[in-house]
């Protein structure tokens, strides 16, 4: 359960703060992909939760009741879908802190998947939300993994907001859709995309 | 659960017959699916299957347990994934008629959801399963629409074997992978969605 730590200066900004409407991140990208599809521009869901399920009754006809189960950790991000033939793969973090977000928020599991995403010419990334200044970001795979290989070589293990600033695309926080990633796709990774491939 | 009827002719054919190895279609793809992570050939995963939990206790630290949940009905179908950065979306059914597979065998949000990707670029198609004759079939999306447009003007219910010989790809049956459906992709399918756009 996350904790909520009183933030003074949450009450003087003007900017929409979702942590007053009651919204998660998660509950933000879910309520964006809704848009998209909504909206037939693409077709982009969250991944159930993966569940072990050890035993099952059935007190009542045609309706079994899981009794027992375990969670399991996924092997891959939660999102994937299509957007104008492109593959889209991300997950998404939130950190409080202002300074950067530590690598370890990060499972290595998902790095591994992402990787193999790009390989196969998908779109990877990952949505980062810097809740004490109400930021998100779009941070490109190979930033990440630069860092994560840096790390595996002794340097820093966490991405410092200067490198979001230089390295991330801002997504501005917006009524509907509220964090409109797609815009980002199509203003600086798709026309990268077409420069490195004329055609595929 | 599935019956397994006893079918003679099973135990004179030569044939690879899974039925015989105690295997499933589903898990027949999901090592198909493997083959393809291994070979770094494409990244396609099936999705859990989603479950609502309902009581989750704590007996041991670190150790959730879901003691009350039911199955949900998914909304999407239950493989998708990226492929020479194709986005691939498909589900797979089994039928033990030799003459066609009805179409209540596929949900209609499938249909719905499989459309919406096509309609997004992405490539979709079911793979259907023939138990009684132990043969495979890529069926492209275009041609189960078809199918599912015509049953709602009053058409038939089910799409006939004949339908499957003439406009599906037939999968031969391999050791491994065992269900190469990348194989039909390559062949048939994008030489024609190269042929349709020269580049996105």
């Amino acid at each position: 359960m996350a904790i909520n730590y009183p933030n003074p200066k949450k009450t003087t900004t003007k900017v929409i703060n979702r942590s007053n409407l009651g919204m998660t991140l998660e509950g933000d990208i879910e309520s964006t992909n809704q848009y998209y599809l909504d909206k037939n521009i693409a077709v982009i869901y969250k991944k159930p939760t993966p569940v072990q399920v050890v035993t099952v009754s059935y007190p009542a006809r045609n309706k079994a009741k899981i009794t027992e189960a375990y969670y399991k950790t996924p092997s891959t991000t939660d999102f994937n879908g299509v957007y104008k033939g492109y593959y889209i793969d991300f997950d998404a973090k939130e950190t409080n802190s202002k300074t950067s977000i530590p690598l370890k928020n990060i499972p290595e599991h998902q790095i591994i998947h992402l990787k193999r995403i790009v390989d196969a010419g998908g779109i990877g990334f990952m949505i980062v939300y810097f809740s004490a200044v109400n930021e998100y970001y779009y941070l490109p795979f190979d930033v990440l993994y630069d860092h994560y290989q840096d790390s595996l070589k002794g340097g820093r293990k966490s991405i410092s907001y200067e490198t979001f600033q230089r390295d991330a695309y801002p997504i501005k926080f917006g009524y509907n859709p509220r964090i409109d990633y797609l815009k980002i796709i199509d203003t600086f990774v798709i026309p990268g995309l077409l420069a490195a491939t004329f055609c595929k």
